[in-house]
Order: C-alpha cells, then sequence, then structure tokens
C-alpha cells in the first residue's frame, strides 16, 4: 500500500490560525516533514507515534536541499505513510509546494493541498492593516525579496512601482535597501510609509512603521530580524485610527507619516 | 456593558477550511451578521440561541448598504453581545473589513480581526495551480473586477500587463471581458492561460481553462455563474502535471494551451 502527502500550510505562526483540515492532516499523519517557521506548539499536534522529521530551511542556508526534501516524501509514501508535509503560511505562495507536488506526482504518489494563512494576511490582521481599502489600496501583491545565491533580484520594477497597490515583500531583510531604493528610483514616493513586521501573530511580534527612504536604516536600528514582513502603501496610514492597533512592544518612527483622514 | 466585534474571514466556502480562531469566534458569537457567501454549514456552527443576521451582499445588488451594516454592528455592540461579522474569505482583502472597524472604533467599540482563506488560496489548492513556482511566476497579485455603479474600472493596465506575476481577479464576471482585452492592449500575450473556478472549494466547483483572448466567450459558454475568480498566468499550465486535479465537472477549453514540461 503506498501512502499519501499532503501539503498543508501551517499559517503565518499562531496555532490557532490553523485551518481545520490542517489540525486534522496533523492529527492523522504517521510522518510529519516540517519546515523552521513551524512552531513547536502546532508540532505538538500530531500524534506522538508519528516521526517527526525537520527539513528546517532557512533564508540564508537550505540545510536540507530541495531534492532531499523530495526523496524524504517520496521515500515515507512508498513506505505506505500517511505523510503530511508542513510549511509555514501557505504552500503554494513562496512555499515550493507545487515542487514538491510535482516530483511526487512523476514518482505516483497522491498528493493533496491544504491552504494556509499567509504571513500578509496574518499580519494584516495582528495589526489592523487592511491589504486592501476603498481609495487607498485597489488591490495587493506579494513579492520576495529572496533571490539566488549572488544572482540580481529578479522584479519588474516599473511594474512594482504602483503606488494603488499594496506591496507585501516577504523574506526581504537582506534586500529591502535595495527594493526600497529601485521603487524609489521607478517613481514611488519617497514617504511611503511602511510597517515591517517580525514574527506575526507569535507573542514575539514586533512592528515597525518608517517610511520607505528610511526603512533599512530603521530596521537596522531597532535589530528586528527574520522572519520579517513588509507591508508598504497608503494603507499603513490606516494602522493608528484601529483600538485593534495596540503599540505592545512598538518600535514607532513615524512622525512623519500623514495619517489618513 | 459594551460588547466586542470580531470581523472573521469565513474562508472560500468549506467548513473545513475555517480556522481554529474562526470556529471559536462563530461558536461563542451572541450575534452572527453574515454576506451571502457564507455557507449554511458555516452558520450552523453557532449556537442556537445566537441571532443570525443576514447583510447579504452580492454583486450587483447590495442588499443593505454599508453605513447600515455599520450601524447594526454598532447597536448589537452596544447591547453588549458578542458579535461575530462573518464575511467570505479574508475580512482584510476586499472585504471592507477595515471600513467596518474605522466605524467601530469611532463609536468606541472594540474591534478584532480573525482572517480567512481567501478565495485565491482555496481554488489554488482545490485545482492545484501555485500562485507562485520559480521559473513561471515571482510574486501573485490579486484585483477585483467590480466596480463601483456606471463607473470605470480602476486598474492601472501597464502595471498590471506583467507575465511574470499571477494575476488573480475576484468579482470579475461582468468585467472579465474588459479587463482581457485591456490587459492585451498592454502586451499581454493573447494565447497566456486562464482558469475559472466557481464555487472554488465547495461541492458545486467547476473549472474553466481558456486563453486570455478567448476566456469571455469561453466563460459565456459554459455558463459559469458568480462568484467566479480569474488566474491569469502562466502557473495555469500546471493544471494537467499534478494528480490532485481531477476533472470533475471540468470545462476544458485549452486545446491551444501549450503545457508547461
Amino acid at each position: 500500500m503506498i501512502g499519501k502527502v499532503l501539503l498543508v500550510g501551517a499559517g503565518p505562526g499562531d496555532p490557532e490560525l490553523l485551518t481545520l483540515r490542517a489540525v486534522k492532516a496533523i492529527q492523522s499523519a504517521d510522518a510529519v516533514v516540517f519546515d523552521r517557521l513551524v512552531s513547536p506548539e502546532i508540532l505538538a499536534l500530531a500524534p506522538t507515534r508519528s516521526r517527526k522529521i525537520s527539513v528546517g530551511k532557512t533564508a540564508k542556508a537550505h540545510s536540507v536541499p530541495q531534492e532531499q526534501i523530495n526523496e524524504l516524501l517520496i521515500d515515507l509514501a512508498r513506505d505506505g505513510l500517511a505523510v503530511t508535509r508542513l510549511k509555514g503560511g501557505d504552500p503554494l505562495i513562496f512555499g515550493r509546494g507545487s515542487e514538491e507536488a510535482a516530483a511526487l506526482a512523476e514518482a505516483g504518489i497522491p498528493v493533496e493541498y491544504v491552504p494556509g494563512i499567509t504571513a500578509a494576511q496574518g499580519a494584516a490582521s495582528s495589526t489592523g492593516i487592511p491589504l486592501t481599502h476603498r481609495g487607498l489600496a485597489t488591490g495587493v501583491r506579494y513579492v520576495t525579496g529572496h533571490r539566488a545565491k549572488d544572482q540580481p533580484l529578479d522584479l519588474d520594477w516599473s511594474s512594482l512601482a504602483n503606488e494603488e497597490t499594496t506591496l507585501v515583500v516577504y523574506m526581504g531583510v537582506a534586500s529591502i535597501a535595495e527594493i526600497a531604493a529601485a521603487l524609489i528610483a521607478h517613481g514611488m514616493p519617497r514617504h511611503l510609509p511602511v510597517m515591517a513586521v517580525a514574527d506575526a501573530t507569535t507573542p514575539r511580534e514586533r512592528r515597525l512603521i518608517s517610511r520607505l527612504d528610511e526603512i533599512s536604516q530603521a530596521l537596522a536600528k531597532a535589530g528586528l530580524t527574520a522572519p520579517v514582513l513588509f507591508i508598504i502603501g497608503h494603507v499603513v496610514t490606516l494602522y493608528r485610527e484601529l483600538p485593534v492597533c495596540l503599540p505592545a512592544g512598538l518600535f514607532l518612527d513615524d512622525t512623519r507619516i500623514r495619517v489618513h483622514a
């Protein structure tokens, strides 16, 4: 009997932001293969008898190469195990879930996806900053600041420099200076507000508000480290309007940001 | 004692795609105020004693104006009730959650957000089409095809016409012809694949694959009606590679789409 692999989004961090289906997938797993950003509280949902295997990717070092992860998943499924592959956020948004699925499909292993709350949604709900808002953002766009080793960022700056779309940058700590400079060079206002959120939806969540031309220095000064998500756009001006936005542990550096009336 | 309002994402349709926190919010509600896209299975989670109030928005007719919804939420909270405001998808992505939150904040009512799986993620996980994929899409972008009455679509076409970003159009049935034509006029390839998904993640889910220059006619021919989500981009070529993509009730119209090798 061949097993099956569920490619499951573990959400942004808070275990309560798992979907019901993700909880079931973890609770019924014979083997759980997980990334570094999946919290111990979430792993604790797996049966005691299940195998728990870390393939801990970090932004800078892929401790287990993707091909080896694919092989591991195939081997576990061929052993007849119910395999739950747990990824931070959503497996189909910067999660490489479709690469793993393709390798599994080629090996004849059944695959299913379980979506997860992605980091942008987690940060939005915890800070109260909407990703879209009438008059401020007609849409939202997710890009990654991660780059292949020694490669330039693969981003279309003229398309990205659009003030009316909220821009969310994942994995951008190392490249935010370059991203901000390129956006300004392509016409985005220097004073466009930016919120950086570290460890969103966890007890370690930290927030920093700055502007596009100052975010890089502000980030360094505040000492925020990965995982950090950047929300760039006029929606950030809504931050202080909402009572959900309590400044617990807040670094505020937004004296020149006009709050939306 | 003043009540509290939770602005809660009910996800794309499948009740199993609710987050644990959303389930708790529904189960502990004194009053549930819900949109048309929230399913009876999800409403059934609310306590029998709770008040269930439909404010059923549809794409064409807002059966209850936004101001009246705001007033209703304020009144319920002032009556001391625990109010759960249920919205399809995520309250902060085309959900007008932040408008309701602003009105509540102004009235001194405490507000919290609970994120939800947005329709794009639901459609991606059920069809197996990733929203990002190395070599095919460096990012993803959500826009809405909904427009204010008799107004033109408020979209920046030159920024949108970017082949390397997956473009997801919400609420686009009435405007997909105009959107497709404008994208082609701004440089997107005529043959760019498009998947339309109706009622994603529900038993009524229907899928249609076509190309940018033919999607409007194909949609009319297949008779897909709202809610329909459009996924536009090269990631759609991954559709048939994955075993999760069983063509149950599938309308396939993609003979000229080259499947990604």
